[in-house]
């Protein structure tokens, strides 16, 4: 198997590594052979070639079975005209990854460290689908003196795509689909829900569909976490929500993300920064990185068993305590990942 | 002084009732003669009249000191053409309220109510400005059978002018603006950003200005709320991250608005929604809509000796324990209506 390996920016070098070491241990366990390949993207990119996403790095990407990525950006970049987070956008766009995939949920015994009172979020457990590729985010933006402007387009097929993501897999899951969007003022929120509705009915009247409005559901997300299973939004909408959903567990240093397209292939990625106030200091959780390793296995190499049994690991250090400061553990980033290798080999 | 009444739908007339209520105590204790004009807007008018917002309902608008709102909508209009939603925009829009006040606090003997620990919401207090007649939600729309668009614009002068009520409330607050983008891909965004700075060089210099990302600003009103003072943003930002914040205080039952002009002219309402399913029984929590009308005599009216009575009054009957339902009381909405306004009178 062919991996591109972007480390990035900040602690992004630091779990990016992590990641490397867990899939050599599983490679070794289960008979795999993982190439790795590391390239450039972000503020290093910039810095090093004037690219946030040089040439190179975009052909490797498209010849590799999945890519891992750390982390991209910091204040070192922010009043350039080149931003390290063009890159993200950009790899985006070219593997044509449309549906990010960010898994949350809130097991019984960690509910206390969440922001929450442990009897609204304890056994939370959602999957937000959002779309990556269309919306505002990748619109025609111009800009005057006095004025400037963002477009908002979104096409039927677009939707479907990755509604189509989203009620598969709720199939697999609760078979519940929550679907977010500003159909009561926004053009393309009531293409959206017409696109959801008419989908729905043609192929997936299985599924319990409800529809939620954005500026409703980021009150929910609060108020009643446990009432979800998938979510589906558009872009902007999902940033949001997804971020917003990334804190209840008390900790954005566990939980990691997948952002897939039409074939298999897929970008992991941590759902944390690059954090760069804890760069080179061993300080950074590799649990984000090491469960986004876990997807990378599971949905662009096929390896479901390979992708339990390093969900496994993560689960008996996190239950050993074996925990890095953001968690209220001493170790370094460094000593959690070699527990979580050590119990992939045992 | 001529007030302008929109009792609107479902919980609409029952809270506007209210309203109109405390402003008769207020004017008999302080000797003041409000006129109070009723009109139509929303569902009702659309019944009424086929039109969300009657030219009728307008023109007692533009010539009110002030207007009173219930709420609009419910899902009896959901599948119309013609949305209750239309006619708020449209009052908005013709009044020129560009600026949307949603003050939020917690008081510490209040805490316990709130969904997240009390240890991280105990003490907050938070004035959101949102941005209310630009953006997304006033953008031009074009929609075929396979694609709708949206058009997000803003000009120089927008931002300034709703900067400006940020910067000066902050002044008579703890002198800090957080200003919400997302500046880091949009173009919208970089001229909010950099509008900002300017004004804030050239003439706020003396309050604290800091910069957040909209997805980091979501997870920060949950993980820190404490850190913030007054949060200003554009129109869809302050949509999402207001309905997120009204949260916190356990009963969106408390909190009310205000949306001003570049005159003193204002439209004042309880945040929460017509809520159709507890509509006629008198549950419904008439303090969010008190705390509008507080706004009201401060804001439009200039009566602010009048609202720190109303404001004091509300304090009493809720530390009394005088509570609707949704605060765990068992009273009318009605009875704590009246008990509000004997506290007036006392
Ligand atoms: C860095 C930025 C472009 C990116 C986004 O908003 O998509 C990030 O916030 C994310 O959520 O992956
Ligand atoms: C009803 C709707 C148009 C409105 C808005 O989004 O502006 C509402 O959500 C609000 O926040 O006042």
């Amino acid at each position: 198997f062919n991996i591109v390996v972007l480390p990035g920016d900040g602690i992004g070098p630091e779990v990016a590594a992590a990641g490397v070491e867990a899939l050599k241990a599983i490679g070794d366990v289960y008979g795999h052979t993982f190439n790795f390949e590391e390239k450039l993207i972000g503020g290093i990119a910039i810095d090093e070639r004037n690219d946030p996403y040089p040439a190179d790095t975009d052909a490797a990407c498209l010849a590799a079975d999945a890519v891992l990525l750390g982390a991209v950006g910091g204040p070192k970049w922010d009043l350039q005209p080149k931003r390290p987070e063009q890159g993200l956008l950009a790899v985006r766009k070219s593997l044509g990854l449309f549906a990010n995939l960010r898994p949350m949920d809130v097991a019984p015994s960690q509910a206390f460290r969440s922001p929450l009172k442990e009897d609204i979020v304890s056994g939370a457990d959602m999957l937000i689908v959002r779309e990556l590729t269309g919306g505002l985010y990748f619109g025609k933006q111009t800009r005057t003196e006095t004025q400037a402007t963002d477009e908002c387009l979104y096409t039927v097929a677009e939707v479907e795509r990755v509604a189509r993501v989203a009620f598969e897999a709720a199939r697999k899951r609760r078979n519940k689909v929550t679907s977010v969007d500003k159909a009561n003022v926004i053009e393309t929120s009531r293409l959206w829900r017409e696109t959801i509705i008419k989908l729905h009915k043609a192929e997936y009247s299985d599924v319990e569909l409800e529809h939620a409005l954005v500026d409703s559901m980021a009150m929910h997300l609060v108020t009643r976490p446990k009432s979800f299973d998938v979510i589906v939004t558009e872009n902007m909408f999902g940033d949001i929500l997804s971020d917003l959903a990334s804190v209840l567990p008390g900790s954005i240093g566990l939980l990691g993300s997948a952002s897939l397209g039409a074939t298999g292939k897929g970008l992991y990625e941590p759902i944390h920064g690059s954090a760069p106030d804890i760069a080179g200091k061993d300080l950074a959780n590799p649990i984000g990185t090491l469960k986004s390793v876990s997807m990378l296995l599971r949905f662009s190499l096929n390896l479901g068993k390979e992708a339990d049994a390093l969900d496994a690991a993560i689960e008996a250090v996190i239950a050993a305590g074996q925990l890095t400061k953001d968690l209220g553990g001493t170790l370094p980033g460094s000593e959690v990942t070699k527990a979580i290798v050590a119990q992939i080999r045992a």
